[in-house]
């Protein structure tokens, strides 16, 4: 009996996210998820429409000083540059094999496409599963030390539990590879393969020897990023999600379009102010830029905006 | 007490398949289910990896002497047509005014994707489900005289449901548009909208008076069919289905992706062979086609052929 009463005590009054600091932030999130659950509140939202989405980059894992899928495409362009020796001429990829920081800075979209494109395809969809998982296996972030799946926010790895214990259906909804975050995010995020929502290239359905395979092609089917975000939820989710998070002005559409829903909605950006125990970045950053005109959105629009620095007790599991 | 007995004997003794024949073709998809949900069985599979996909046109409802959803387009375009009076000149518009059926039998897939183009786009998202919904309302099946939504297959409304109920994610898998399956999937089938995989257009993210809306536009994305269902099973799930459930030449390769996997799986393929209550169609039909060479991989392979004939007590739950 005694054990029962403790369980349920524990259940009524154990606090959902207890690396948030007390205050607003906190408040509103809870209040949120006490009105939509609460069937006798006029708020109410039925469990099937419980649909929440999450950026990665910036709002779930560290994204500076690059974007992870980035580092580990810049890492199998050093593993394939034997079989290249053209490369050390070719811009972009002489930069990669002569590490040239500087020249990384003005990368541009048509560069990253094409580092992208040559490490990326012409795999099956199995072999870079495999790629990836050997890459997270060993690689360590440069600043700190650790595997890159170890680089999680903690707050917010409690907020998708506690949305996924009243109900809600999580997705990740991010400019990354769908391929890419598939490999660990059932493991880190516990959100399984068909609620990765990311960019995705096409694929080509082939045989070897009578079996069956799916081989990458260097082919962009679509970019999930900015209106690309909503764009790809009505896409594969086909509902407009009732709450959604993110970081950057990538996000900003994605949040407008949960706004858009009819009903009370929850829109929340990470803000980066924490230069001690992770980042402060902002508008002029290349990397999660947050601009001014989002910011000013987010305060008309009310959009919760998190400071690390006051809202998070905790960055990382492991401080 | 006596009430709880009924119910327990019930829920141990109640035949799930109550609309199909006893017989092989039953036994073995219960025997299929039996294994894989018993987790002391060699064979078990985890419920995350429990999915099933399943065609729409042919398996799941009517598709002859039309798909309903080009019946859809045909009606649009007679509605239209007022507006665009230069279509009594062109093909293929001039065959859908004059009700040419002799014409309508040589049509070809680009102009299937012309009268797609010009009746489903130019409108929301949010508009085109109005329309079909008015649509569903309203048409009737030229033969059956009911809507098209009552022309579903009552025994795979069983197999949907049983499959649910032993915690299968269950999963339309179709050529057929995706989101014109969204306005009727969840109430005909049981299915969400985030289950229902089909063809897809391109849409763009646009702003009216401030308030977000997508528009859709005159481009295809992907087409589910053939090559393009384990493409886009893979895109859109990211993992390799269970259980695979057809009727023509467009499943074969879901079907071969499904078997592919490692462990215990279930292909089915419908056969249309009763032209009493329903059709007879196969090798030589150019809507659901089910050519020699399929029949020949499906007996190869060990895929269950349900005949419509002798494994179904009824069609349709009306009769």
């Amino acid at each position: 009996m005694r054990i029962f009463l403790f369980l349920f005590v524990n259940v009524l009054f154990a606090d959902p996210l207890p690396s948030w600091n007390e205050g607003e932030t906190k408040n509103r999130i809870i209040e949120f998820v006490r009105v939509i659950t609460d069937s006798q509140n006029p708020n109410f939202i039925p469990v099937e429409d419980r649909i929440a989405t999450f950026d990665q980059d910036g709002t779930l894992w560290v994204e500076q000083p690059l974007y992870t899928q980035f580092i580990f495409a810049l890492n199998q362009i050093k593993k394939k540059a034997s079989e290249h020796p053209e490369w050390k001429d070719q811009e972009p990829y002489k930069w990669v094999i002569e590490n040239n920081v500087e020249k990384f800075k003005t990368i541009t979209e048509q560069d990253i496409a094409k580092i992208i494109a040559v490490t990326h395809a012409g795999l099956s969809v199995h072999q870079f599963y495999e790629l990836v998982g050997q890459f997270l296996k060993t690689a360590e972030h440069p600043r700190f030390k650790r595997p890159f799946t170890e680089l999680v926010y903690q707050p917010m790895i409690e907020l998708i539990s506690y949305l996924q214990d009243n109900q809600f259906k999580t997705y990740i909804v991010s400019g990354g590879g769908q391929e890419f975050m598939r490999v660990y995010a059932k493991r880190v995020y516990n959100i399984p393969h068909e609620q990765i929502i990311g960019s995705a290239g096409k694929t080509k359905y082939h045989y070897n020897d009578g079996k069956p395979y799916l081989e990458k092609l260097p082919a962009v089917l679509y970019i999930d990023d900015k209106e690309g975000k909503p764009e790809a939820i009505n896409l594969i989710i086909g509902k407009k999600p009732v709450a959604a998070f993110g970081n950057s002005d990538g996000d900003r559409q994605m949040l407008e379009w949960t706004q858009s829903g009819e009903g009370k909605r929850l829109e929340l950006l990470v803000h980066h102010d924490d230069a001690d125990r992770e980042y402060a970045y902002g508008p002029d950053s290349k990397i999660g830029t947050f601009s001014e005109s989002l910011m000013q959105e987010a305060r008309e629009k009310k959009w919760i905006v998190v400071s690390m620095k006051d809202d998070w007790k905790k960055i990382f599991s492991w401080e």
